[in-house]
């Protein structure tokens, strides 16, 4: 970290600071140029807020070198993280799968969906049994008989599932009921308890990014759950609240490669909320692809304006099966070694 | 809510529609124009998603016509809330309080602070015992200790207390403590499992809004804490993110009046959390005033460069009774009586 | 357009307002109902601010149903418009085209990079000579020797160019330079007087969005030129303004296909601009090309860290040779016939 | 300017690097640490690009330490500024001043209007002759005969009058006229043709913020016209583009003490845009007033129901009368000299 001084510090004024950083635990390295002078902090800076120094009379600016996750990051670990799902499925270094079924869990019609999806090349099977919902008067979703369905449907189609957990007192019935991959949605990114609760455990996490993180946080999100413990997360866009109106979210497709340039976790795409309307899921389906996501979570549904939740975003497996074939061949465009130069 | 119907559709499309809605139990009111088809559809239209109506193809646009809060709004409860936080404090329907404290509980040092602020006429303690940290290596607060330490200060000062709950498995503790007002904070302002939880008690809760929370869903969530049934809820606007980056949040100074124009509930600024610097506390502290807010709540340190965390805002006992005189004069300002037109 | 009628308001009230609104020239139609009154407004509702409806105070809502644009809405021009860049280079309706070339005219290195996209596969070359810049301080552009550069390297190469008009009185000196194409920045995106003076001519204008525009102003921006008589309009997503800072900007991808929905102009994405960081380039052109677009415009250097601006980031011509072959095999996913379904 | 070098840079490159900055005029200072060097670069670096370095393979962050405004930075020019007006009128250094007036210049009105204002306390007149609307459809202004009506009001009043400027061509019409203060719109904030013309007069210049530009972008707008020789710049934040629905701006109060900490110009809040609707234009003009605001720039109409534009936001006369007193109460509060300390 380096707090650059103001000009108009005084001696006095710099070498208190430097005695107060210091007696914080911290080496310094005090550089001082003609026109200004910088204060290297040299230890882990991951404990101070810059927010505190630049409240510091003397000084300028503060900037941050290093970033301030360690166990997400990849500096640290330079190769990707490969996270195995159960049921022969990994995701990351190179390998890429694709998650699909109905935004909740609704009852029988999850067997027919999780069949066609997986005739299509779907590989683990989402649906969730706890939706987070704006309104307390809104549908919450089948519960702990939506987790048995899924596990039903996960052995039947043997498909690892990913469905999401909202509550940290939830957690263990989540591992007694043996789901695969638990979902932590983007209202929950930054619910620090739950964070936490998952990284006790083993399960493969999909974190989704909150609706306004930036991309430093959501990792520093992956960074709780990987300091309890648990290595196996799987980052996921899912779109970040702009001012665009015409749109449920704004893809932030930048984000997969960025995350991939600072992490070695595995990246998901979610274009089905990202764009909130059917009509666009393809397009944005195919742009995380073609940006070099590790997979796709896209909701799928067999009837989809009876759908009970977020139908508006689903495809038919018709779509699906379509969209998949194309998802395919951008899959191959992209990962295609370079040529030779000419 | 409203569903305008594309020109294209053909009458077996709209008949279609129509009965489809009527079988969800809803009633519906068709207006057929010479270049639009409006329909109308009525009932408690707060399960209906938007978003999905508005994916069906013969939908243009959809539009809500009644809020989908119904307990924080003002339609159905025109007159102010007055919420009794305790030790005599009633906050609400023209009563105007402080909220004064450190960001953290450190020690002893919070009676000390907790007697500067009542004495330049704050009339109620904040101090966070339980610290939501972007960082799992920061520090995370003293938990109970803290708690206790907030207590004895409460009894000697006889000031309500309010402090940050974070995990639903803690509320039981808070109300086994005595604390007066539970605060919920920005990035859990969607965690609808705390929300359900401080909701079956009836101590107030200072809501925070979310970091890219609308109002709308501010007050969603506050119909979270009220459906639970719990009609004690302080909302707080403490800034929402944007791209400015010379202040940590953007201070959202209209969401003061918007929100007594949509609710009865009190509205508090917090213009620490809403600047991120001390030398830009004031000003926005004023402006809350100014904007017609019930309170204000002020991070106030009697050494803020040895804040254990986000001194970077907190005024010293000094500003802030600075402050405090200035507050009392622009909250004259704009209570006074309109005087009679020329 | 709709207005809803508050369930306070009056018969009076309502009488009065209906009276007010057909006095502007409009037919209304009002339909009550048990619970609210909607009063539909027929007629060029284009002129109206539903702001002002909004504001009054027996109206609770406002709904725009048709969009304010006309010329470029696909409702009345269903078919794809193709626009003629000139040198037998067609954009839009399946016609896919490459806009390659330095971000600023430098000299002579034009005609290097100029060969290099060209052999590559780029269709049309880019440069500026105009350059808006955020500081007064910073180089501006060779200006008019700049666009002499330009025609002299569009001869050589038998290439249309794309250059950026700043200045309404500098619209007169493009046409006689016989420019190709004429570029509106992001920063001049509401520069009415610009749009409307470039919307006198019938050059193919290269219409930005603005760094923080909705979808609807961008087509707005694009009825201004298209209202003054040219009809040659093509759109550029570009990257819209949020909170996140590790890329200059964030690009919408999904604006692709909304803009194709609403509009029948071709639509371009800028992956160098939406990104800002070379590395962050290649994988934006491919989720562009994957999302739909009609063509990409990039930024290509022969020696990127010469560069006079934004050479942070230009692809170096064999990156680009690169990223034009997996542009190629991702366009054939994407259009390529769906298959006989299952 | 500072650039942290990564940990993994060979000292070849890191003298390349130096080398390379050096060969542009600048000097350099390079600081190596244990765990990472530093280069400061000395010079005039408003010219560098910080995504350029950053691009560089060796770079890991780049921070600017000194602003890249000059002339209106408070460093260089500690005193504020006080900007003459006309008519005797004299904004900032401790100057307050209300502009008010109708949105548009609709005909006679305007001096029933102004009187009205004036009255009440106003000291500057607004109105707008050429009015920058989204729509190519919507009434665009009287232009040149809405000038002469200002400037009759003005003469007749003997208050200085503040009007827009759309185009560059026009700045001469508005000399030859004699208008008091040319304004800039939020649409226009970065058409730097625009502002470098305004540059070159001495007319005083209200400068809008643009709807999603940064504090430091508005205050680099202001370079433009001071670098031409036109000290006499006043700013205006009148809200920025968010997620926001409820109001059609937020408007970001905090901006006021940042641009006063920043900067030695005025600074002028306008409530009316800054909202939209004319119930929360008087919360925000008080929240402007105790934030430390120079001045108001308030819409006033005498029907505003039939305003021509923008009527949404337009306080009556006798509103206007109401709200100035207050203005004048939360003036002083905020002004008056700080207490002896207890």
């Amino acid at each position: 970290m380096i707090a650059v001084v103001k000009e108009t510090a005084t001696q006095d004024q710099l070498d208190h600071f430097v005695k107060w950083i210091e007696g914080r635990g911290f080496k310094t390295n005090v550089s001082q140029g003609d026109n200004e002078t910088i204060v290297g902090i040299i230890g882990d800076t991951t404990q101070i807020d810059p927010f505190l120094l630049e409240s510091m009379d003397i000084i300028e600016r503060v900037q941050r070198v290093s970033e301030p996750f360690k166990k997400a990051n990849r500096k640290f670990h330079p190769e990707d993280t490969v996270v195995d799902c159960g049921h022969g499925v990994r995701i990351g270094g190179g390998n890429f799968q694709v998650i699909a079924g109905p935004c909740s869990v609704e009852g029988k019609n999850l067997f027919e969906i999780a069949r066609a999806v997986k005739a299509s090349g779907a590989t683990m099977l989402r649906g969730g049994a706890y939706k987070p919902r704006t309104s307390p008067y809104s549908y919450q979703g089948m519960g702990e008989r939506g987790l048995d369905l899924l596990v039903e449907a996960s052995a039947e189609l043997d498909m690892p599932i990913v469905t999401e957990v909202m509550d940290p007192r939830d957690v263990q019935l989540f591992l007694d009921k043996g789901i695969d991959v638990m979902q932590i949605g983007a209202r929950n990114a930054q619910n620090f308890s739950l964070l936490r609760e998952v990284g006790k455990t083993q399960v493969p996490v999909l974190l989704k990014r909150g609706l306004s993180e930036t991309i430093d946080e959501l990792l520093m999100g992956a960074e709780y759950i990987m300091s309890e413990g648990n290595p196996n997360v799987i980052l996921c866009e899912r779109g970040i609240r702009t001012f665009e109106t015409r749109t449920r979210n704004t893809f932030d497709v930048n984000a997969i490669p960025v995350l991939h340039h600072l992490s070695h976790l595995p990246v998901v795409g979610d274009p089905s909320h990202a764009t909130g309307y059917t009509r666009y899921v393809r397009p944005a389906a195919y742009a995380a692809t073609a940006a070099g996501a590790d997979g796709l979570e896209i909701e799928v549904h067999n009837n989809p304006s009876e759908a009970w939740s977020d139908g508006a975003q689903a495809l038919t497996p018709a779509q699906f099966d379509d969209a998949m074939r194309r998802i395919r061949l951008i899959r191959e465009a992209v990962t295609a070694p370079v040529e030779e130069e000419k």
